[in-house]
């Protein structure tokens, strides 16, 4: 595996890769590294023929009050899972690579920022969006796998792609949880173990949504109610947002149609999980 | 000269000439030809195997009262003047091909905005720097050419193409003036023949600066005053900016050190005109 640390070595190092005909699959990290994220590595080993995997932790993403200080890294774990799985190359920037003196260009898709996530984490996507855009203009991928655990974020980033004429596919790959539901995340390290089971509550309220759903409940308040009394049956969690809403739009729902996402943001502890699941009618 | 309209053949297009080893130099305009974009294509096509021009007029860059319905075209005109340039493709997408139902991504310079012409024109160089990735990324250009006429609009492409590590080259083009001096403008058409006259008093003021700095004045309030009182030696031209600043940052000047730009904008009748000289000590 080459690790790559400059924007013009890995701008040459797709440029010779796609001379040679080569497909180019990309799977943009802040690393510390879990089976989610090695599942999405897999994802693009099946569909391309080069796989690059970028670990970057993306300060303009984080808010002034949010863990961008003591967000987790394990550089040399990382590299290890990373060669395990046949990764091609790790392009792993510094911040002055990709933020140098004079920094003054973002990227914002403005009618999905004003949704779930993006209320309490302003400004959160734009860097998002502005940092996916910087690296796909130096991996130059055919494809990049995004987990569907981001929702939002892989909606996002689908749009910019489809409104800037950015020519590659992004492709989402379902959610992978821990034993016992807990979708994985890096910031689940935060977790002791007392957390860790209360955390288990958002799964939980997701399927009592779904088996409502599949029952016949159509009505959005209902629905969202009972998530809520599922994830305040213990103490010490604390939602940010329970919400129905319209996959694509992220608007509001009153009745679930087609289909409908629940998504939710809920503190545990100190720690700020999501998850989503899409209900759709048999 | 082919004519392309879609984004997906203009980048099958870009792909192929790519594979086959060939440089590709593109000068977008809003059409309305005239010789400083003519002047573009043959330095693009000095420098480049193919040459692609793109006609689209922004509706995004153009305020609530300005002139995008009356903007002038003139399409045959164009391709006609186009192809005695042996401009090898010309990219000629429709609005709606270029901002379909439901677009939402802005790419913005935030530092280089708010100087000059940004100052009266908000949301104009936000339009400008989303339609000019669109068009890079449907294009996949090596090298873009772009006239100093519009100082910083170049000034902003070349920051968001370094900030966002699009990898091509944007080369400046020095202004084209008409016989008597003044900048080639599109605009200029809207201008009668009084106002033509009148308009001449911009490179006039522009020259009596250039003459005074190299007599040795230095002090930005006595320079610009002396444009101000040549600009308002006739009636009939409303100034709207006269400035010296930084070249690079635009940050306004009290004295001026190795170099400066003057930037002026001014209305003359009902068209707004915009032109600059960089003082450079010899």
């Amino acid at each position: 595996m080459k690790i790559i640390r400059t924007v013009k070595e890995m701008q040459a190092a797709s440029d010779t890769f796609r001379k040679a005909g080569k497909k180019i699959g990309f799977v943009p990290t802040m690393g510390y590294l879990h089976a989610g994220h090695l599942a999405l590595v897999r994802k693009a080993r099946g569909l391309a023929d080069i796989v690059v995997a970028s670990i970057f932790v993306n300060p303009i993403q984080f808010g002034p009050k949010e863990d961008l200080a003591r967000y987790p890294r394990a550089f040399e774990r990382d590299r290890a899972l990373l060669e395990q799985e046949l990764t091609d190359v790790l392009y792993f920037p510094d911040v002055a690579e990709m933020y140098p003196q004079g920094y003054s260009t973002y990227v914002e898709v403005k009618e999905l920022e004003d949704h779930l996530c993006g209320l309490s984490r302003k400004g959160h996507f734009g860097g998002v969006a502005t940092v996916v855009a910087k690296l796909f203009n130096a991996v130059k991928p055919h494809l990049a796998v995004f987990g569907q655990k981001d929702y939002q974020q892989l909606k996002i980033i689908q749009r910019m792609v489809k409104d800037l004429n950015m020519d590659l596919e992004i492709i989402g790959y379902p959610t992978v949880r821990e034993e016992g539901g807990l979708a994985m995340s890096s910031r689940n390290a935060y977790l002791n173990a007392d957390e860790r089971e209360k955390a288990l509550l958002i799964q939980a309220s997701m399927k009592k949504v779904e088996e409502l759903f599949r029952g016949g409940e159509r009505k959005a308040r209902v629905l969202e109610g009972e998530a809520r009394r599922v994830l305040t049956s213990k103490d010490g969690i604390d939602i940010e947002y329970v919400t129905l809403c319209d996959p694509e739009t992220f608007h509001g729902l009153e009745e679930v149609g087609a289909s409908a996402l629940l998504a939710i943001a809920a503190k545990v502890g100190k720690t700020r999980l999501i998850d989503n699941t899409v209900l759709t009618e048999p």
